[in-house]
């Protein structure tokens, strides 16, 4: 085992590859979901297509080659949308909104498209209203570290801007180098740091969305603590652009610390999986900055569907523990100790330590590819729950146990330091047989056991009907009030979220 | 200066005394607010009172003896309720709410009754709801630090019961010994540790609170991770009883650290107050656990008012930094290297190191009793403003200049690392020609700064007017729709939070 300890930050993990090849073989939502009836929205007329055309200029008014908005990367969705806009300001989301509530048009907003759960997709013919060129960064505070930036900065070439001022984003996840800003905030995307640095509810400071009329809603603010009044920020968080377009945001971001270290374990039995994960939070402590679990069926998927080799093959799970601190000799030391005592209590098997940045990227790519990997057998049943720890495996062995044959990889891998879990099925093409054994009863499972049944993907369409297994009947009528209320004709992203109303 | 480092971890804090001593002489809220005016609530009868006796037996409907009920501890406000109820129970306070509801009675939650805004205390003759006996610990899950308790927990009984499990709460302040949890979430609390552990936003994990109606909004969670629709936990959190009654809350506890050190320093300018805040940042990187600040003003009104020995006085500035990490040789070298090249810079003129219990509480209490000292002076006008750190005391010495003569003490004090101020005047009574030359001038100071005018007290009563200089009109208008979908009949916790409408 190396013992070498990485010095340098660490940078350019894996992308996911978003090539925009084969869409148009992917089934309409509207077939694949056929319960799913188009709300009551005009349709669009060349008469809003002049008018935006007037509103943005030609050339930020699509109607032609709109696939890569229309379907999902993991290509299971596809909707009809006929129209993408391309706003640049505040001001121009505004007005295209303003035209669409009187209207009575639909309209999907959609940052990098790279959400998990049919949301960031129309279902039908909704306008798409892109971000994309909204990625101005406003302002940096360098004493405090608040960044102030427009919604469609991509969070990866938002934190290399951090990173020439010595600090970071408190989020990291493997759609970095597509997704955006305002699309992890509107879907409270978590990631590979939460247990760090905490969640959105906690680092975002402030933000601007447009409402579903039209209205700019200010709650911008780059202070740490601001108790006046309600704080309406919140109701933008992970409302999946439901409930308002954000537009900018103000985030609070850690200054980058002097030394991180990578860590890849192999580990014999998701008990001692749980015995790593407690005893590095005692020996790790403040350092610990992320903690990783995949089990064997995840990484031979990695190897095999994507040729990677793996520098640990043929042990039943695997851990990545990154560290992240202020002085590498005290790092190092700490790191070492939980190694070597892990080791001496037979908690590891085997480990490998990153000694410089393409190992780091490598080692991080054994996770984070994981996603891509899977999308390679076929169609891919994602599941995404929160799980107290002791229950954490048994639905990754039920579901093998309960599915056999029928699928190609069943897999489970995730953040163990959040209690969650990334629960994932292949097969060949989608099978609605599989799909039928798996739900309801895994929400079922879950929510029996005090789960989530998405932890941080969202509802989006894709899970929207299950809602009921996390939250309680009082607390869904209170979101559809909320809805009512700040989109009274359902124009903002419609389908996602909440079911239909019976 | 010494140079010892303290091993055991930091306990036994100060309290604020609340002793129920003069309340009698507290002028009554509606005399020194002549503007407010009673809403249309119904009056109390015998009828009801039996009604709440029948529900919650005779020894948990108060009727005598409630001044400690009616006047905030900084004998600031006082309202004329008649009745205080003390239920055990989720179903009670469901019960009393909705016989509430029925009769348009109004109510005031109540917790520990440690606010500072005026926002605990009724303003007429509101029905105190009392949550101090709903104070049962539930739950807690030794893996993941998820805490579930009822609302009425004190804080500071909340972190011993943590302490025996290795555990500690995520927020710290100086009304530890009184302050409710139910309060701290209803308040959005902040506090000493704010700058490791974040705010309230980020650590809850779930609550259930009773609408305005009687209904039981369940919102509970022990995940640290739950996309499942909208998050509506955040709006009870901070909204000061105004839309509900927080009954319990999970909420995710760190764990406690192997060592904690403390340290006061005196520092010559404001200048090097930041100078100081920007080295300990990258000195002590992520074991830095509280960076609190105070002025001359305030440690001369605690020497003399409390009769305090002050280990460093005639300073102009000091610092508190508290250091929480899990090897104690790593902290001591961290905090040493810190210190030391502090003082050769001359960043630091002088300090003490705490070095058993004992110190470590009598440091602490120079920061956590100021509010104590100025109540000695007589009335004290409180703010508590967020300011970006390049303006941050200024207006200290603005207000200073202003006041002159008309005032007895002056001073700032507060988390530099939240970038929150805590401004305090005082004169021997109140004097409302002084508050007339402070408000509103003090707010739009802040707001030209783009600060916030309630950091982390809230609005309460006092400074709900203000709330203009912090929220743009249109976030105001959708907080009214808000309070009027959850509480059409206003009945909770009426006065509050949002002006009047005009």
């Amino acid at each position: 085992m190396q013992h070498t300890v990485l010095k340098s930050c660490r940078q350019c993990l894996a992308r996911i590859h978003t090539s925009a090849t084969s869409f148009g073989n992917v089934e309409l939502t509207s077939k694949r979901y056929p319960h799913l009836r188009r709300g009551r929205f005009s349709q669009l007329t060349s008469d809003d297509v002049t008018h935006f055309r007037q509103l943005l200029g030609p050339d930020r008014v699509l109607t032609e080659d709109l696939d890569g908005y229309n379907t999902d990367w993991m290509r299971s969705v596809r909707g009809a949308s006929q129209l993408v806009l391309r706003p640049r300001s505040t001001a121009e989301v505004s007005a295209v909104l303003r035209h669409c509530s009187e209207r009575r048009l639909a309209v999907c907003p959609q940052g990098g498209n790279t959400g998990l759960v049919g949301g960031s997709t129309p279902v039908f013919d909704e306008i798409v209203l892109s971000t994309s060129l909204m990625n101005k960064i406003i302002a940096l505070d360098t004493n405090s570290g608040a960044l102030t930036c427009e919604a469609g900065c991509v969070l990866e070439a938002t934190d290399a801007y951090l990173a020439d001022h010595g600090f970071m984003m408190p989020l990291d996840l493997g759609a970095k180098g597509s997704c955006q800003i305002g699309g992890n905030v509107s879907t409270n995307a978590g990631g590979l740091r939460l247990v760090r640095y905490g969640g959105l509810h906690g680092s975002v400071l402030g933000l601007e969305a447009v409402m579903a009329d039209g209205q700019v809603l200010d709650c911008m603010s780059t202070m740490k603590k601001d108790n006046t009044g309600y704080d309406l920020k919140h109701l933008l968080i992970g409302s999946e652009g439901t409930l308002g377009v954000v537009t900018k945001v103000a985030i609070s971001c850690p200054r980058r610390p002097n030394c991180v270290n990578l860590v890849l374990l192999a580990v014999k039995s998701f008990e001692d999986v749980l015995a790593t994960y407690r005893f590095a939070q005692t020996q790790l402590g403040e350092i610990l900055s992320s903690i990783e679990f995949m089990d064997a069926a995840s990484q031979e998927c990695v190897s095999n569907n994507l040729k990677v080799t793996h520098p640990l093959p043929g042990h039943p799970f695997y851990m990545v523990i990154e560290t992240a601190g202020s002085r590498d000799t005290h790092d190092e030391e700490k790191l070492s100790l939980f190694l070597e005592e892990g080791m001496q209590r037979e908690l590891v098997i085997d480990g490998v330590l990153a000694t410089d940045t393409s190992q780091i990227k490598s080692l991080w790519q054994l996770r984070e590819r994981i996603a891509e990997a899977l999308l390679v057998d076929g169609y891919n049943y994602k599941y995404d729950i929160s799980l107290p720890l002791h229950a954490f495996y048994d639905i990754v062995t039920e579901m093998r146990q309960t599915l056999g044959d029928s699928i190609v990889t069943c897999c489970g891998y995730g953040h163990i330091g959040d209690g969650n879990l990334h629960l994932n099925m292949t097969s060949r093409e989608f099978d609605g047989d599989v799909l039928a054994r798996i739900e309801p009863s895994l929400y079922r499972w879950t929510a029996e056991r005090g789960g989530s049944i998405s932890a941080e993907h969202g509802l989006g369409l894709k899970k929207r009907d299950y809602i009921g297994y996390s939250k309680s009947p009082g607390a869904v009528v209170l979101m559809r009030q909320l809805k009512r209320m700040m989109d009274p004709h359902g124009i903002l992203n419609p389908h996602k979220v909440l079911p239909e109303e019976s």
